[in-house]
């Protein structure tokens, strides 16, 4: 079968290495074998976020299980660097969207937390680290940040690393000069589409890990936000350069 | 009636000024009075992409026709830098998402193109359009990008003026040291999810005007590119500072 350039890449829990049998899941096995038509010996590219991607074949195509053996490494694995993303969840398409780029623009791991202005009192985690896997996959990485589970946002700062800097993206400094962004270990927070309450505002000005950061002169949507500060700060701080 | 924080703005193409009358659309009456429930007498801001953002309050308010009459502008008008976005029609949502990144984040015109891998045949560019007039309503903004009609990259770049670099977000590049950004006027380049042919990165790699960028080790969606150059150009060129 010829190599396409558009490879099937698979995410999986397995270890990776020279000759080693995956079992794919019965939802991998149905896109292979039913959706994409792929029978045995086929090549697809896997990856499980620690030992890099590796080429494999099809060992196996029932219509509901399917196996692969590992050829060879064609990718080392590469971390994105030690940047996290807190944000307050939104309507699910745009919580869909910020988990997504948060992945293809390298986050290291996604923290969901509850605002007052959060409109969300849950979050479906699974469905949010689905997309996050979906995305590496899509994007040829070979590191799918984790997903926490919502906490509020009082217990995240009581409980914040003091050496992680705490990167807020803040409406009110729009228009203003933009700060020099610190490296990593750091954090981007972006607020829910209200804003963050008047208490929750003097909390995060009173810590000293926090570095407020506007981004430009015009209210962006928190989605927009997200996208734009990760990528300030991976082109200033990250490994874009 | 209290002014509540998160006014009402509307867009309208009539001329805005002190005591200017303004006849509201069907839609726009039938969601002010239906669907918000305001009266005669309410506040709501317009502007129109030329005279800043004004207050204006409810002098008719029927079913399916509103008036509106103007009070004072409330803030100037501001117009982005001379950055276009130029970028290939992908799946319907993204699309979407695009022209609404791009109106929030400050981008002067919007031109469609179609490539050798674009799927889109056709853009229904008042849809468009009217997705470019929503993002700049929900941002604050007192400009509304144009929605240019979708032509052939080749007739784009045979008519390109000489003194506006282009900005060609090339994912060949990824992983590469980042070049400057040019200054305005500028515009920004984004391929279709599949990439340019060949023969277009040839015919791209060969005018003076290309400047080609990288957006980082990753491969980025054709939606996150966007943002992302968007982003980086603001930042470094624009008004983000």
């Amino acid at each position: 079968m010829a190599t396409t350039r558009a490879k099937i890449r698979l995410f999986v829990e397995q270890p990776l290495g020279p000759g080693q049998g995956i079992a794919l899941s019965q939802a991998q096995a149905h896109y292979l074998i039913n959706v994409m038509r792929l029978g045995i010996g086929a090549e697809i590219e896997l990856f499980n976020g620690r030992d890099g991607a590796w080429l494999a074949h099809l060992t196996q195509a029932g219509k509901r299980a399917a196996m692969a053996e590992c050829a060879q490494q064609c990718a080392p694995q590469r971390d994105p660097p030690d940047l996290w993303l807190v944000f307050a969840p939104i309507k699910k398409t745009r919580t869909d969207f910020i988990v997504e780029k948060a992945a293809e623009l390298g986050i290291a791991r996604i923290l969901p937390v509850q605002t007052e202005f959060t409109n969300a009192e849950r979050i479906r985690q699974d469905r949010l680290q689905a997309h996050a896997v979906e995305a590496a996959e899509q994007c040829g990485g070979t590191h799918v940040p984790e997903v926490a589970p919502l906490v509020p946002l009082a217990r995240l700062l009581a409980d914040w690393p003091t050496d992680r800097a705490l990167i807020w993206a803040d409406e009110a400094l729009a228009g203003t000069t933009p700060a020099k962004l610190p490296p990593a270990p750091a954090a981007i927070l972006i607020g829910p589409e209200g804003g963050f309450s008047p208490a929750e505002r003097a909390r995060l000005a009173a810590l000293p890990v926090v570095n407020p950061v506007t981004l430009g002169p015009r209210i962006l949507r928190a989605d927009t936000a997200a996208v734009a500060a990760i990528t300030l700060w991976q082109a200033a701080r990250g490994d874009w350069r």
